[in-house]
């Protein structure tokens, strides 16, 4: 959110007010990690009162999914993985992280908060207290399944985007969802399925 | 092996060569990628002669793995790929990668290795190219199945590992090889049979 254009007949600051609590938030985020950031810690560093923070988002996970300019917040994954049969939980987990690592715009961003966790300590933590608490530990209480098993089932899609993606392995980086999805889903089923 | 001592009685050259080949094959892999790498080049860049080389490493692969420090070379990966019933492939692989990594000495270069894949371009075909043509291709056709499936049982114990001790989430990093192993061989059987 750093380019701001001022349009006529706009409130002053309105259209900035989302952009500084973002800005305040990617800050806060980095500093205390996912766990210890709050809404208030928020408000405080944009100078913005509480309730405008949460006017604007609803929830501390859909404000660092919009920080980190992610394309899917928990909220979504976990009415995608529940909205429909538990015998295809499976495909529809694939085909949704394929769908959305498939345009470079969603893709991108996930992908350099991947590269950052890999290689800076304060990125490493931030994203495994979002990615475990915000997400995998959510997914796997709503299902009634050990973390364990979300895990595998999410180093497994990780695998998958990392070497489609990042490393680009031949013939993975080219196959087409379809057949990613044959492959893939039955892998994700077992470990979701006790 | 950018520090050389020359120590007093100790033949000239001798300790050295074998470490001078090796800081010649880094370059020379940085350069060239691993598939336009040879030992004639390697041999040039070290200043000593092509039989020298061979004398020190059987092959290409061998030369990668002792330069980048990786605790396994793909020969070793095969032989114990093949090395065994076919119905516990799975579970053998499962268990020769929870093995290799879970030494720190012998995991952290490969951990080095896929961080630099991961960020630097240069590296990151140096990688792909050894990973594919020297490792996963020769598995793969060793056991007859397509390049994608083995990119799968990569992506999975890639995704595994990077999650254990990169990412290092809970409860992954710490389950014990065995749970691990339960949960994860009958994935990488299913892929590497048809």
């Amino acid at each position: 959110m750093s380019t701001i254009k001022r349009r006529p007949g706009r409130r002053p600051g309105s259209a900035d007010t989302r952009g500084e609590i973002l800005a305040a938030a990617r800050k806060v985020f980095a500093e205390k990690g996912f766990d210890k950031a709050t809404v208030r810690g928020i408000a405080r560093e944009a100078k913005v009162d509480p309730a405008l923070v949460h006017h604007y988002f609803d929830t501390k996970e859909g404000m660092f999914a919009a920080a980190m300019r992610l394309p899917i917040t928990p909220d979504l994954v976990v009415s995608v993985l529940l909205d429909g049969p538990r015998e295809e939980l499976g495909r529809r987990l694939v085909t949704m992280m394929l769908t959305v690592t498939g345009d470079p715009e969603t893709r991108e961003p996930m992908i350099a908060l991947v590269r950052s966790a890999m290689t800076h300590e304060q990125s490493r933590v931030l994203f495994r207290e979002f990615i475990t608490n915000a997400l995998l530990y959510r997914v796997a209480d709503h299902l009634g399944i050990p973390h364990l098993r979300i895990e595998a089932a999410f180093s497994q899609m990780f695998g998958v985007i990392v070497a489609r993606h990042v490393l680009r392995l031949e013939p993975m980086a080219s196959a087409e969802p379809e057949e990613l999805v044959e492959l893939l889903a039955p892998t994700i089923q077992r470990y979701l399925t006790l």
